[in-house]
């Protein structure tokens, strides 16, 4: 953290009293709040314009623009909260695109009664993860509906960036022989909600790992122009990101179990909870396919960066046209990693 | 309706069910509602391209982006749904930055339940406001939360644009002496909502005036490249927008009671109702202010414009350091236009 994010952390203002309707009614006290939270602590020149809409510049290179709400229960969780979450969120898929994340849009709808000084703190954070990232939230909106229409908060957020005309990436581009590697330990994040909302206590508290992948990105792309795919395996986990991925490039996959790296701790709560760290949402840790002669080149960059300290390549593209993603158990065997079928953890994001 | 519009509204399948859990995992149900619902009805190649986020190509000129939630209730109303408002509210505050509207995201919060026969409606919907403004839906995302945390369906939308040089549009650029004109009635609606939401039944049924402006405002551009400022009188209606206007430009404004189109059964809805029209919210009107040299010019091309037939001069900018809208009543006196002070018309948009 730095002088300036400490202390932008630290000038919290007492606010009292909660959300009302009068919040979202065009109105003078919709003007304020706008002002008094909002503006005041993601302040930056495009907000300042004080239009419907931000003007934004131009720019040169293709775009790319990914969207996200989030709904995530509860707001404040370990290692995170909605404000933050919903600036990761859509970074990282604008990033998953192998574009340079340039702006962001939030629109925030509240629900009648939500504490004031609970929204001024996840505007902080957002504007401290906006920040982080080096992408600016440029315009926004707030809605406020009825006590029992909403929960709390919601955030949806919309990232624009800018792709360089090298970069060509997509879940339709791996190929068989391409490598698999991800970037760190899977399931942290649902792990840390889950043990949140059922109040578990474990020796070690799990940390969500939401954070933004946008400079990770670009230092993979430098070293290895040539990723063919990058996603991040969010809601589904791994499983549900590398089927996806299957189903768009119509091939098989084959990862090894002992490969795929998990916290002894995540491991551990999967274990006691009946879930699969395969199946648990991440939310700041990524999934690239390279040519199997780009992997050791990759794996070593992403190595070398604070946020890839335990990628690891867990497995290998085959040709396979029912595109069924394998894996070879810790005993040897071999079974299917299919998505999961019915609902595991909601409102995880 | 084009043929392919009455094709696309009659294609709408008998979809059974509700929104439950799993359509928000990230798992095989939620593939499959994007694919069955969104993909089918919103259908382009950005759409198709199947990744976390839509590359949209390089753009020349400068970039616009604005954003909107939409928690309007009821979802249906007289003359449009959340489906098309989502679309309109946004593409409009792209057009008021004086900018082409060129993509919108779309992120949808729904809540288990909700009937999926209503969700689809709402899709097709929306995909017809998109090809009628010419403006695709090219990315977004679905989020669901239990029963009881929503209100059926709440849909956030980003649009980007893209803005000539030559045009310098901003809520900070009206000068006294300017004219102020609006696109036509004013409170419609705002009156439609309301009439629908407490079962009032009025002898014409009154109608949103939902739909989307870029077209009205590129032909005004066309005739009057110099317009100053443009802004949908949306929540809080032409009040709230004067004085929005007013404080960032360090204006006043003098309209005319007498001069402000307002229909006839809106006004007397409002009469019945105790609701001011000016403080009643509008989709589908603008409202524009120029140099009074330009004024006759900007008038006669939006009258010549099918949403622009009752077009009128409502006032003028004048020197006030205190920001003042004043309107002379329809009596002859003065009275201060102000924002409205609490909650008028709750989840109006």
């Amino acid at each position: 953290m730095t002088a300036a994010d400490a202390k932008l952390a630290a000038d919290l203002s007492r606010v009292r009293g909660s959300v009302d309707m009068t919040h979202g009614a065009g109105g003078r006290a919709m003007a304020e709040l706008i002002r008094d939270v909002f503006h005041k602590h993601l302040a930056n020149d495009y907000l300042a314009q004080g239009n419907d809409g931000a003007l934004l510049g131009s720019v040169s290179g293709r775009l790319v623009m990914a969207a996200d709400s989030h709904v995530i229960s509860p707001l404040f969780f370990p290692g995170g909260d909605i404000g933050a979450l919903s600036v990761h969120g859509t970074v990282n898929d604008v990033a998953m695109m192998g574009a340079r994340p340039l702006w962001l849009s939030a629109s925030f709808i509240m629900e009648e009664g939500f504490p004031l000084a609970e929204l001024e703190k996840i505007v902080v954070s957002m504007a401290l993860a906006a920040r982080q990232a080096g992408v600016p939230v440029v315009t926004g909106d707030t809605k406020v509906v009825e006590k029992g229409k909403g929960d709390g908060v919601f955030i949806s957020t919309t990232g624009v960036g800018v792709l360089s005309e090298a970069t060509d990436i997509s879940g339709s581009n791996a190929r068989p022989g391409d490598a698999i590697i991800v970037s760190g330990t899977m399931g942290d994040h649902g792990i840390a909600i889950l043990s949140k909302r059922e109040h578990l206590d474990f020796e070690t508290e799990i940390l969500s790992d939401t954070q933004p992948l946008n400079d990770l990105v670009a230092a993979m792309l430098a070293a290895v122009p040539g990723i063919r795919v990058l996603r991040d395996p969010t809601r589904g986990g791994l499983s549900a990101t590398l089927n996806e991925i299957a189903h768009q490039s119509k091939v098989g996959m084959v990862i090894g179990e002992t490969a795929v790296p998990v916290k002894p701790e995540v491991a551990a709560a999967c274990e006691l909870l009946g879930l699969d760290p395969l199946n648990v949402a991440n939310e700041g840790k990524l999934i690239a396919i390279c040519g199997s002669d780009d992997a050791a080149t990759l794996l070593a960059a992403m190595r070398s960066h604070p946020k890839g300290l335990d990628a690891a390549i867990i497995g290998e593209v085959v040709a396979d046209e029912h595109a069924l993603v394998t894996m070879r158990t810790r005993l040897g065997g071999m079974r299917v990693v299919d998505w999961i079928a019915g609902e595991q953890l909601p409102r995880i994001c």
